[in-house]
């Protein structure tokens, strides 16, 4: 069977020129790599295969030490442990790197790492893996604004599939994703913005359930 | 704060005209909705709440008892139990359903499921929620091929967001992207169909480790 090759270079895609301040990835960092994936599972693997695939070099951080030693044939780092430990985010350069990807599955330990990266290393840029919504509201409790829920884009895409499988058209159908993506992502800052810090504790504590039938409610109606 | 609201109307998106056939939906059915979706967690409540705020009619099927009961308000209909249940899949109407979404988080019910409903109900069309690539696999031995990876869509949206974050334009991050996704999902049906059925199953026992080894090389050097 005939396969698609996947050849992208970073050149290709970068400006160099217009955004050289932007591309030291590039430039053979002797310490650090430019982004940090703490929690390499099926999350943080695929941001590891883009770079990987487009040159870019990045440090991994995983507390399986079986899953994904390989990763180091191609160039990257790989430290095995709690990223929440500050030992560890020290050896692996945290205060050199631009880019911290979150992407451990473990809803607590990523909001302490969260919390510790913050603290420690407040120059570098977190971009989060949210398990669902209550996640994503600690996450921006944090001040973390970069965040995608790990479920969310597939089931979107999934529910656009099915509005094509229902007879609408693929334009009208990605019409309907978008207003939708717009939508429930407003909401979940529009849930944010509405708390006080005592309300918000509250509302953490609230059932899924309650909060999902507000949801059906709001997309319903408002 | 000022919401956006979602006023998504279906007469807007179908074009009813052109594809009368294909649009039963809206058509007061009495016994059974043109769309069952079992397991109503994280994935299966997306497509509920856009089909809810179209105004097209699904039954949802659903193990845990306390969870959803409310969505019955918006003209929906819910049965609790294991899905695989056959008698559970007939009072669903799963017989006059066109669309079975089996958004079942655990792999080995999903798949216990998509066998009954491949057999009792071979009419339907299912689409499936996969947690990994080895899940994958198994639904498309199923012969099920609209099949979407859990995580897979949010983790390649935050790749993207890694590149614009290192530099790269959003019209470049989404060509890397589509190149990607293109190239994984090739991949993806390449090794299902090189394989013989004993050779499957000890693809399917490799570990993740040695298949994502391969996917880096193949991602580097195709």
């Amino acid at each position: 069977m005939a396969m698609t090759p996947l050849l992208i270079k970073a050149d290709d895609f970068f400006c160099k020129r217009e955004q050289s301040e932007e591309i030291e990835f590039d430039s053979g960092m002797e310490e650090g790599n430019p982004v940090i994936i703490a929690g390499f599972g099926r999350f943080g693997q695929i941001t590891g295969r883009l770079l990987t695939a487009l040159n870019i070099p990045f440090t991994a951080m995983e507390i399986n030490p079986e899953q994904v030693d390989f990763v180091r044939k191609f160039g990257n780092k790989i430290y095995y442990g709690d990223a929440s430990r500050l030992d560890l985010l020290r050896a692996a350069h945290a205060d050199k790197a631009r880019i911290f990807l979150l992407a451990i599955d473990d809803a607590e330990i990523s909001l302490k790492t969260a919390a510790i990266v913050k603290q420690h290393f407040p120059n570098i840029t977190i971009y989060a893996r949210a398990r669902d919504r209550k996640h994503a509201y600690q996450l921006m409790d944090l001040d973390i604004r970069l965040i995608r829920r790990e479920t969310f884009g597939s089931a979107l895409e999934m529910a656009g599939l099915i509005l094509e499988g229902l007879g609408m058209s693929r334009q009208k159908a990605k019409q309907a994703m978008s207003t939708f993506r717009e939508h429930d992502t407003s909401r979940l800052h529009a849930h944010q913005n509405m708390h006080t810090d005592d309300e918000k504790m509250i509302a953490l504590s609230k059932s899924s359930r309650k909060e999902l039938e507000e949801l059906f409610e709001q997309d319903k109606f408002v």
